[in-house]
């Protein structure tokens, strides 16, 4: 908290510094990608992901330039290195692996190898003179200055003979070709270069790297309040692990729970949101905290914080996740209110405003205010809340509207814990303007919700997932595509039917490596509020809903072998790879993904119109993988296990209700 | 120079500290534009040239916010503002105008408009309330913390008032409506508004600001030894004189001469660079010094520096800036390589390395070694150049081959000299590699050549134009278009005939607002020293060339014509307002340049094969000028004075080698 302040006051102060003037280095290093607004954010990248770091890097005149890329642990003295290699058009390109979550950094260093200069010029002169002995009188001075930076004895050996050999050459041409030309000259130089003019990027770039979690997962949302058998009974953390051999059957790896604490009582929202709630209704789990306790307390009816701890060890035996709710506000019965009104929004006679967008009214809320004088104390508090619940063996975040609290406030909390628990992921629910959706993910965000819902066509479909996996927000922006949420029943779910629900699926779990459905959604649940609206009708928000888990019909088989696929084939794996195809056809949407030795390759051709079967010639780019135009390769359907065998780039496929979407892997 | 060696030990320090860890401001600003390299280069602009400023700017919540866009000269405590407008999806715009050559500096600073957020928040819920008390009260509590914050008397009185009615409306939503609508409350709060929040970017972004001529100017290149009326005797300076009326009428605003300096006798090159010279050969000016003095010397035979600096007053006399050459490199006979033979690449042996990439050799030329020990009192000695002739009253360099020294030596002394002398401009001759092109712009000069000479098919020179004007570069890198120089002499145009001259030449003139000619040019000059080179046969580098200055044919009233057509128009002063429009006929450039309130709108159509006529049908972007597709506008040829009368988008045109270039000035 004081190194915030202390950066307030000195933070102006440093840039005006490094801003002052302008003092380029001898060799130039610069355009540097990826570089996420001159490095005032970090790069996100997983374990084991190969970075490719680029940058151009030049210098008057023509020596020969070599760099290296370098990376190291946040606050760690010694670099590790990199070799970069030249591309063309004075671009260099290096990489690296990370293979631990935690706060790196990385910066280029650029030199120029004054041998290899001197070889390079001496060659040049070789070729049209027999006797060069001022440049090997050179070259001998530049021998001499090496082997005073030298301190391996062998190397200096070696030098040495060099430096008698050139010497003995007496500036022959023919000699010193022979000398220079040697490999074993050309591997020692090579090894241990004589740097001089050594540059570096101004100041290192940073990079955060996740587990594999943060990247890829399939999500799973449930309430626990309705996984029991009574139909107006609270579910509890008890059933839930009686419910995790069916969710690990549908191949999940993360179960995000709704709040599990307490639920005010004052002002409660009743069935639908209606503003007075009857003695049987639950309320909303955001409207956290009642007498019982607030934000570190389990809600009775769920169980015990042991009862949690239980649930959340049991998942672990099932290799799941449990992501928790972080949704920072509070019922006007929360212990805050009474212990820390200073914490909100007091009105003139004392008491608290709940939260109200006009003409909407939040009564069951009150927001916090983040600014207000005892912020020290309140944020500590709030970050306190992260560290209790990692306590309890949580270490994934579902954060509600964060775009509704300081941006400031997120990058500071999620900076702090991550420092100490590098294996921590906060996935941010925001839906806002786009520049507040890149912020949160630049402010320390590891994955974020995203449009995705309310993208439906062709054309949307491939801008977006564009801009998402193609561009620099690849590198700090992790798209995580829920098909639905207790919020967001989309119209074309409404509408479409099952169809629509597998198409809906498919598409989530292929074109993001991160995706998640919110529970019913295998049962097809698509019924609204009313016509217009995105919510569910007797939505869970506001009441227990008993579900017959095995009820037909249900799409929990396709869940699973889609599951099943995307942890089969490595091409899925990936968030960035993602490449879209030509096809005519606007209502199929044809893409795929493969990985980095192209060992894995599948191809996704899947229909958009839920109501009517669609044929399309997809057009692939086989010379990418090596297939000739004559070639005939297998065309693997991995749901289905039907085998197909295309020839060259344009091949026809049909989709239809039964079969809405082809994930296809390729074998030559 | 100290200060150049204390940056680059704290440089680094002061960067870590910067970027060490993120914190937001309350207020986000990022994406700014213009700003080069996340501001580590300027941004530069001409004397009363409209600088447009657009970032993000946003917070969470719903707030009003406001910005300013702040300006200073660099070191200045006091900003200017200018209001930013928002323009959608949380972009904003501002702009302002300097109108003094010099260092500057821009930065953005934002906040949350406290009282007309109140005020938005208030009117929504009056919509559908009738009594707001509470809300009142949070209104009085803001007016009284504003009125804290407000000095003026007046502005007091007036809160004061408010204050008062706000307590009086007692919660009607009727009466505070009826207040915060009136417009002499809503000019009060906007006037002086009450800022929180109050947030600016981290640095403030540095701006060059040039004189005009940075911008607009043609250039006319010529060699004083060839300007007298003897074959073989040197021309002078007096000679130079007397060739002003011509280049006056011409419309030149500048003549740029090569050096002027003492000439090396020491391995002096012969006609046509040979490598020996006779005895009466000139030798090239470029082989800077002699025993007569070196880079603050002018050579005897074109007179005294008297007769110089009369040269410059004379020129003046006629609105004509002279240019100088600024050839950082010695012949052996140079003063410095006696008194500093440190400041050269001594070999082993003591002499001085000349010059040389093999197979090439220049054995006239010793190279300076910019990094040599004695590095503090050669860098000072270079400036001391520069200064001696701003002395004499010259303001403009042409830098010979500035990508063949350290760029960071370019940085400092352009750095240094504009600082004392912010009316000094620096054009780079680099033809290299497109980075480090970049990069001399970027480092500090004013102008710079371009690939201009080798860009001659539609394709090219569009291509090249739109990366130069209309993207990042337009901010930092002004490209001066000359036609031909001593040492290019494009194919094009030794092929080409008088129509290939007057093509490039309007090309030249009118897609860079800053373009020139090599004397000659005027005369069709095109012979080549061979087949395959770009040099000219019998090359004044080399030889003192004698004209007829009246010879026929030539292209003076073209020239002429064309500099006053340049003059006459302000669309054409400008550099970045170049727009290409679309034709069918490959061998037709089309495109345009508008000033900023479209009062003067100049059409181009140029063909490109200098040997057939050519039709085509040129595609207008009219409705852009307000024009109608059945309305009849007036398309009058500068060159001619002939009038076209057009109507709709396309419209015929013929070019043939009578009249190969249209300059046409639209008229509705």
């Amino acid at each position: 908290m004081d190194s915030l302040e202390e950066l307030e006051k000195t933070g102006a102060k440093a840039d005006e510094r490094a801003m002052d003037r302008f003092s380029p280095a001898p060799v130039i290093i610069e355009n540097l990608t990826p570089c996420i607004d001159g490095g005032a954010f970090a790069v996100k990248v997983i374990t084991g992901e190969l970075l490719r770091i680029e940058a151009d890097i030049f210098k008057d005149g023509h020596d020969v330039l070599k760099a290296d890329v370098l990376y190291r642990r946040r606050g760690s003295q010694r670099w590790s290195r990199s070799p970069m290699k030249f591309l063309s058009n004075d671009r260099w390109q290096g990489s690296f692996r990370v293979d631990e979550a935690g706060f790196f950094e990385y910066s280029i260093e650029a030199w120029t190898d004054a041998l290899s200069s001197w070889m390079r010029f001496i060659e040049k002169k070789c070729e049209v003179q027999t006797e060069v002995k001022t440049d090997a009188e050179e070259g001998i001075r530049l021998l001499n200055q090496w082997l005073q930076t030298v301190t391996d004895k062998r190397e200096k050996k070696k030098i040495n003979s060099y430096l008698k050999q050139l010497e003995l050459a007496a500036g022959s041409s023919e000699e010193i070709l022979r000398m220079i030309r040697d490999s074993e000259f050309i591997e020692v130089i090579t090894e241990n270069p004589y740097k001089k003019d050594i540059s570096m990027l101004k100041a290192p770039y940073p990079l955060v790297v996740d587990r594999v979690l943060a990247e890829f997962g399939a999500w799973y949302e449930l309430f626990p309040r309705s996984q029991g058998k009574h139909k107006t009974k609270s579910g509890t953390f008890k059933d839930c692990i009686k419910r995790l051999p069916d969710i690990k059957k549908m191949g999940f790896d993360i179960i995000y729970l709704p709040p599990v604490h307490p639920i005010g009582r004052t002002n409660r929202k009743g069935k639908n949101n209606t503003l007075h709630a009857g003695p049987s209704d639950p309320g909303s789990p955001w409207a956290i905290g009642g007498a019982e306790g607030g934000h570190k307390a389990v809600h009775p009816e769920l169980g015990t914080l042991d009862d949690f701890r239980d649930f959340v060890e049991a998942a672990g035996d099932y290799q799941i996740e449990i992501a928790l709710d972080l949704a920072y506000q509070c019922s006007p019965d929360h212990p805050y209110a009474k212990e820390h009104p200073e914490w909100f929004y007091q009105l003139p006679d004392g008491t608290i405003r709940y939260a109200e967008n006009p003409p909407k009214k939040y009564q069951d809320i009150y927001p916090i205010n983040f600014w207000c004088e005892n912020r020290e104390a309140l944020w500590n508090e709030l970050k306190s809340v992260v560290l209790f619940w990692i306590e309890q063996g949580v270490r994934i975040f579902r954060v509600d509207n964060p775009h509704t609290k300081p941006l400031r406030f997120w990058a500071w909390l999620i900076e702090e814990i991550k420092t100490q628990y590098p294996d921590t992921l906060f996935l941010a629910e925001a839906f806002t303007r786009p520049k507040v959706m890149k912020f949160l993910a630049k402010a320390g965000f590891s994955q974020s919700y995203t449009y995705f819902t309310w993208r439906n066509s062709k054309h949307e479909l491939r801008e977006y997932l564009e801009e998402l996996t193609q561009h620099e927000m690849k590198y700090y922006f992790r798209g995580n595509f829920f098909t639905n949420t207790p919020d967001i029943l989309h119209e074309y779910l409404q509408k479409g039917g099952p169809t629509a629900f597998k198409i809906r699926l498919a598409l989530a779990a292929t074109l993001s490596s991160s995706y998640g459905v919110y529970s019913g959604y295998e049962f097809f649940e698509n019924i609204p509020l009313k016509e217009g609206s995105e919510e569910y009708l007797n939505s869970e928000k506001y009441e227990i809903r008993k579900r017959d888990w095995n009820a037909l019909p249900n799409m929990k088989s396709l869940i699973s072998r889609i599951n099943q696929i995307r942890k089969d084939n490595p091409a899925l794996t990936g968030y960035k790879n993602l490449e879209f195809f030509e096809s005519p056809n606007h209502q199929v949407l044809c893409y795929g993904k493969a990985n980095s030795d192209l060992s894995n390759i599948i191809i996704c051709a899947v229909m958009l119109d839920p109501y009517s079967a669609q044929e399309d010639l997809v057009r692939l780019p086989i010379w990418k993988w090596g297939i000739e135009p004559w070639q005939t390769y297998q065309m693997k359907d991995l749901v289905t296990g039907q085998k197909f065998y295309w020839k060259g780039e344009s091949n026809y496929i049909r989709l239809d209700s039964s079969q809405p979407a082809h994930i296809l892997k390729l074998t030559k």
